[in-house]
C-alpha cells in the first residue's frame, strides 16, 4: 500500500523489484496494463485480443458469439451485498453484456485450499445459483482442484461465459466517435463494503457492494434502438481505468463531474483514492451517439439497477488519448490510471 | 498419502473430517465423485452438467458448441515434457476433442503469486502460444490476478475452451452400447514424469510427459467414418477413473491388457497405483462400434501420438456400471475409482 494514502496519486512508488510479480500487478493500473503489454498482448497476438476489450467477439456459421473470462480472488468470501459466487457469476455476464451481447453460458474452475469447510463450498455454488438464475444463465461446464494448505487462500474461482451478440453493432474501443456521449449507470461502492469487512472499518452509513448484473441495462439501451459505441464495466481501476483504456484507442474524453452518494464520498476519501478509482461490479460507462444521450439516461433510470445514472461527458478531439477531469470551480486536471496498487483482491 | 503404498486400493482411510475439503477431494477418485455430487450437481441443475461429460454441447442458430473449461495447479511448473502452460493448452483442447468438437478458442485466466519472477511468466506464456498454435486454437480473451504472498503457489492458470463440432454424432457416455470396442491411444506417463521432478525420483529410463494434444486422433477417427461412441481423455484417475464415470452410465466394460512400457510399470509399482489409476494429458480411450475397431485401431496408431494404441477390451451387458479386469492368468476382478488421493497437483 502507498504510505501516504491521502495523495495516493502522487506518491513516489515504494522500491521495488520490478523483475518479480507485485500486488500492484494485479490492480488494474499502470504495473497491470504493463504486465498486460510485456506478457500476454506480445505472446498472443490474436486480433480478438488486440481490441483490449472486456471479452473477444467471434464469428462461427452466422452466429456472433462474445467470449470472456475472469478470476475471482476476493478477501473476504462473504461481504455486504454480495460474496465470491456472486460476483464471480455477475462479473462475467457483466462482461459479455459490455460486448454488446446476450450472456447465456457460463462455466466455473473451483481451486479449493485443503481445508476449506464443506458448508462454505454449499453457501457460495448455492448464491452462484441464484445469481445465474437472475442473470438468466447456465452454469454448463466446470471443475474443481484442491491445492495444499497454505497455497490457496480458502477458495478462487474462475468463471468463463460465452453471449450471442444479437444485433449489428460492434461495440468496441474503436466505435467512439468525437462527440459521443458518456454516461454512468450509478456511483460505485463495491470495493469499499468489502474493505470495511476486511479492514474493520465502520462508515455512518450502511455500506454494501453493488455487485449486480448489467446485461438489462444494456438489452434496454439496444432494445431502444441508442446507438451504443462502448460499454464498460467499473471493475479494476473504476473509471479512470475505463475511461483512460478506451481514451488511449480512441480520442479524448472531457468529463465532468460524476453522482456520488455521500457516505461513498466519504469512504473514497478516507482510503485516499479519487472517486474515479472506486471499483466493484455493478455500474458501467457507456459511450453513445450525442444525439442518443437523453434517450439513453431515460431508459438507464428506467431501471432499479440504473436509478442513479448520469451523463458526465463527452469524447472532444484536441488531445487524443487524454482524459481531463473537470472539478466544480473550473479547473482541469488530467485524470490518469493509479500507478500501483489501489484495492488488491477486491475482485 | 495413504500409509501403505504397495496396497493403496485396499488401505482404510485415514481419520479425516469429512466436513473440511481435503486433498483428496481433488484427486480424481471417489472423494471427488461425491464432493460433486453434493456440491455441485446438486446447485447446479443444467442438462448439459448432468451429462457428467468433458465439456458441454451447446447449440445457437443451427452451429453446435462444446465448452469446457479446466484449473491447472500443477507442481512443479516445469517437468520433462511439459510445463503449466502446454498443460493449460492441451487439457482444454483436449476435453473439447473428447466431446468430439474441433477446438477453436482459448480464454486464460492467471492467479499469480506475488513474487513470482516475471522471467516465469514469460517463459509460461511463451509455452502457451507454441503449444496453441501446435494445436490450432486461437488464445483470445484472458484476465491476471495477484495475490498475496504465501496465498497462492507460484502460478494457477484456468482455460476455457470453445469448440466446434461439425457432424452429427453424439459422444457422450449415454451412448455407449453393448459390444463397443474400447480402444486406448497409448500407455500413460505423464503423472509419474512429474513427481519424478517433484519428489526427487529417478528411472532407468527417460521418462517425461505426454502431454499432448489429441483433437488430431479424434479428426482422424471421425474423418475415416468410425462409428465413435464415446471418448474420455485419461486426465485425474487415469483409465480406472475414465472406464468408471463411463460405465455408471452405460453398461458393464470388460477390459484386457493395457500396453504399458516397462519402465513406466517399473515407476506405476514403484508408487504403488495399479496403472490404470495413472493419469496425464496426452492419451485417450475410445468406445467404437465393434465393426469399426480393427479401422479405429489402425486410424489411431496412424498418427504418431497413437502409435501406442491398443484395443483392451469391450462393453459387456451381465453386471451394469461395474467395470472388471482380466489378469494375464485369467482372474477378473472389479477395478474401481481410487478412494482417495491419487498423486494431487499433477494437473
Amino acid at each position: 500500500m502507498p504510505n501516504c494514502p491521502e495523495f495516493a496519486l502522487h506518491c513516489p512508488l515504494p522500491v521495488v523489484d520490478h523483475e518479480v510479480v507485485q500486488m500492484a500487478h494485479g490492480g488494474g493500473g499502470r504495473l497491470m496494463q504493463q504486465l498486460l503489454e510485456r506478457i500476454f498482448f506480445r505472446a498472443f497476438d490474436d486480433p480478438a485480443l488486440g481490441e483490449r476489450h472486456d471479452g473477444a467477439r467471434l464469428e462461427v456459421g452466422g452466429v456472433r458469439l462474445a467470449f470472456t473470462t475472469d478470476s475471482y480472488v476476493v478477501r473476504p468470501l462473504f461481504f455486504p451485498g454480495g460474496d465470491i459466487g456472486s460476483l464471480a457469476v455477475n462479473g462475467t455476464v457483466n462482461d459479455l453484456a459490455m460486448c454488446g451481447a446476450r450472456p447465456r453460458w457460463l462455466s466455473a474452475g473451483f481451486i479449493i485450499e485443503e481445508g476449506l469447510p464443506i458448508e462454505t463450498l454449499e453457501r457460495v455454488a448455492a448464491s452462484m445459483r441464484v445469481a445465474a438464475a437472475a442473470a438468466g444463465v447456465a452454469l454448463v461446464t466446470g471443475d474443481t482442484k484442491v491445492v495444499d494448505k497454505g497455497k490457496g487462500d480458502g477458495l478462487f474461482i474462475n468463471t468463463a461465459g460465452i453471449g450471442v451478440i444479437e444485433h449489428e453493432r460492434v461495440i468496441t474501443p474503436r466505435s467512439v466517435r468525437p462527440g459521443d456521449a458518456v454516461l454512468v449507470s450509478g456511483e460505485p461502492t463495491g470495493n469499499i463494503a468489502i474493505m470495511s469487512v476486511r479492514e474493520g472499518l465502520e462508515f455512518e452509513g450502511a455500506i454494501t457492494s453493488d455487485c449486480a448484473p448489467l446485461h438489462g441495462l444494456v438489452q434496454a439501451l439496444l432494445g431502444g434502438g441508442v446507438a451504443v459505441h462502448c460499454l464498460r464495466d467499473l471493475t479494476r481501476g473504476g473509471l479512470a481505468a475505463a475511461l483512460n483504456e478506451i481514451a488511449g484507442r480512441a480520442g479524448e474524453l472531457h468529463h465532468g463531474k460524476a453522482v456520488l452518494a455521500e457516505e461513498t464520498v466519504l469512504g473514497v476519501r478516507f482510503s485516499g483514492w479519487t472517486r474515479c478509482m472506486c471499483a466493484n461490479e455493478g455500474r458501467l460507462v457507456a459511450f453513445v451517439a450525442a444525439e442518443d444521450a437523453a434517450r439513453a439516461l431515460a431508459l438507464v433510470r428506467g431501471r432499479p439497477e440504473g436509478a442513479g445514472a448520469a451523463l458526465i461527458g463527452g469524447v472532444g478531439g484536441e488531445a487524443p488519448g487524454l482524459v481531463t477531469l473537470e472539478s466544480v470551480i473550473g479547473v482541469k486536471r488530467v485524470l490518469d490510471l493509479l500507478s500501483g496498487e489501489q484495492l488488491p483482491r477486491i475482485c
